[in-house]
């Protein structure tokens, strides 16, 4: 197992997840951000969609709030409701105003079956089970683009015109709020699961519920390739 | 631990519940229907307050529906529901009948606040935590009143004008479905927390959900008696 | 706007629907099934799929008996889950199992990603918003299945294989469901929109969800040819 | 109907609503704050009670969030979430902890049944219908404090001992929040219910959250003198 800044029951998750979890992190949209060869019309596509994701990203994360247990979760999740609508999503906005699309526009774009697929499966995770079902499925997201944007803003090519997009997930602040949530994440399963959570009975379904946030994340970045 | 028809977990709960659980099996109201003591106003009161419990407790059960893991916990799960809406429920409507009470106007009953307090603790527990948080709320209504249907039937009165309720809680029907549930409930016990269910750093929470329960039908049966 | 048998409020949807409707109920995969065309092989990877599928509607049928207002609304919903649960089901469980698929095994399968993005879009409906935007999400499904059984049951080749599964659309138990359903759903419309529903400021939107429901059935068939 | 600065639909609400809203923001508690004679005991015993009242608030703001359908309505849910758990409920921390209660306990503290029925009232609210059902059963206390906090400002006795308390709801932080959910709550009901929303068939079921809301918010303080 690679430890990871993002704590321990992630980087449990991670190793398990096989090679899943390459194909998200490496996937030719990814390259294509690095290199700058990902056609505009593909990002844009992609930015339209991803807006669209984050509002039910917010919403799932303010389902986590209902689902917390402890103060510590509530303050966490409600801390990155926050953060989504009120910095992640500004990104997009501006990128997309510069190329012609308000943000009505975007709250209102078609969603793909990609999009639904993986968004409604995080809320259903949560209203199927209970905080950790729920941080299982959001879990990828939050880790995957950390390690994406570290991983980038070391290695971009100098003139890839994706910078802006880099720079949103390397930044201190997105790389400090998710070292909040892995510590929290990791408080969470030892408060429900104890200390050798990967001997209980449910770690099994937990690891599931991140392999397939992992294998939708996947089809997510397919969709946006398709989109060009 | 007494053991019990209805299972181990049960019997667990039940056992760590202290005297609340006899204060809930044992109480005044109880006692009055009984031994036939307990004033006509105050049955009628509590039945009209148990129908809409009903109501909601159906609604709990629904959701224990979409909060399973298996398709035996599905089944069981939908069969109560069923067992409510179309068989303990008519117990009330006929008696309301019988006293001029018709079905719509027990249907839009102005709920008590214990009433209140109760059905929504249940349906909370199950939007906040998964099946088993749900599952602790249900259990103290589901086998106390099996408990107290085959206690009644034993040993109460022989002119008590309750035989009637009575019978509803000690019939086959109703006695086999709890056995039933509570087999379901052992099975869904260790599908999440093991073989050693005691030593999830969940139980005490588990626990105090049953607990809150068990003193929400001792408050239920006051209201019951106040209503008088 | 065409006539239904299963009602006004599937009347109105059906026909502002458009050319949608039309895809997804003569979709290449029902006219497969229709003259026995359809691959055996696609024929059983659909009717996994439609296993878990129904696991999950069985879900969201029961999170509308959560919803209800009325008690009618309540018995139809619940009495619908049974239905699903414990007949339709049943169907996809003998045939299976005659292709040596047991139950075990479909209720296992891994979800297609349209699967997922049906199945949880309904659910999330009902999280979302009320009983009406649950049902604008389940009535093409529902009442889809009962014109495309109707119309096999007429016009199918007399050498189809897929006799069986016109037979459990077309029979008088589907049906009859499908008339129930439909007829309490024109009574909840009125009951939250009152005599003239279309012009309410909630319409479009209700629309929007029962439109995109179809477009997901639309998805459902392609799924099934392209498992073949 | 009396116009309110926190909106049209409020307004609405309120004065359909009857004596009850006196009842709740001129109960003998209230008039306790403002005269300086509520017994110390009685409020802390409030003061902890409405600690873990706010929990669940903040929970059910969350649930709006995930509720919402428009990005107006998912801001100004969200920041309302912020604003309970790192504001409002500041003053309680303080308060209590310079009565000797720590954080830990008041989040820890055993619920009054008032408390159980009142929060869980609001959350099922949520659970069962759409956005206006859950802001119909939070509107009473927000609102509710804003007026008492207004009052109180201008009418309390000088040498209150309660003055912090009022202070947190006549100041123009919790005033200014206020306005915004008002006026965030007049156009969600236009969005759903068009420009005559009491002439839908919603409205009267509308009214019965909002005036059981506040016969809650009654027995709170109810809860809050017995306590003493």
């Amino acid at each position: 197992m690679t430890a990871s800044v993002y704590g321990h029951t992630f980087a449990r998750w991670r190793a398990a997840c096989g090679g899943a979890w390459q194909d998200y992190t490496h996937h030719a949209f990814v390259e294509g951000l690095r290199d700058g060869s990902l056609p505009r019309a593909s990002f844009l596509h992609y930015l339209v969609q991803d807006y669209v994701f984050l509002v039910h990203f917010a919403r799932a994360w303010s389902l986590a709030v209902v689902k917390a247990d402890t103060l510590d979760e509530m303050k966490v999740c409600a801390g990155t409701v926050d953060a989504l609508v009120n910095h992640e999503m500004a990104l997009h906005v501006q990128t997309c105003a510069a190329a012609g699309i308000d943000e009505a526009t975007l709250f209102a774009a078609t969603e793909a079956f990609e999009n639904i697929a993986y968004t409604r499966y995080v809320m259903d995770a949560g209203l199927h089970g209970d905080f950790l079902d729920l941080m299982a499925a959001l879990a990828p997201c939050c880790f995957g683009y950390g390690e994406i944007g570290t991983r980038l803003a070391a290695t971009a090519a100098p003139d890839t015109p994706y910078r802006d997009w880099i720079n949103t997930y390397c930044d201190d602040g997105y790389q400090g709020a998710m070292v909040t949530v892995g510590q929290m994440l990791d408080r969470a399963v030892t408060h429900r699961l104890g200390d050798a959570p990967t001997t209980s009975a449910r770690w099994p379904r937990l690891q599931a519920r991140f392999d397939m946030a992992t294998r939708l994340e996947v089809a997510f970045w397919e969709m946006g390739l398709r989109g060009a």
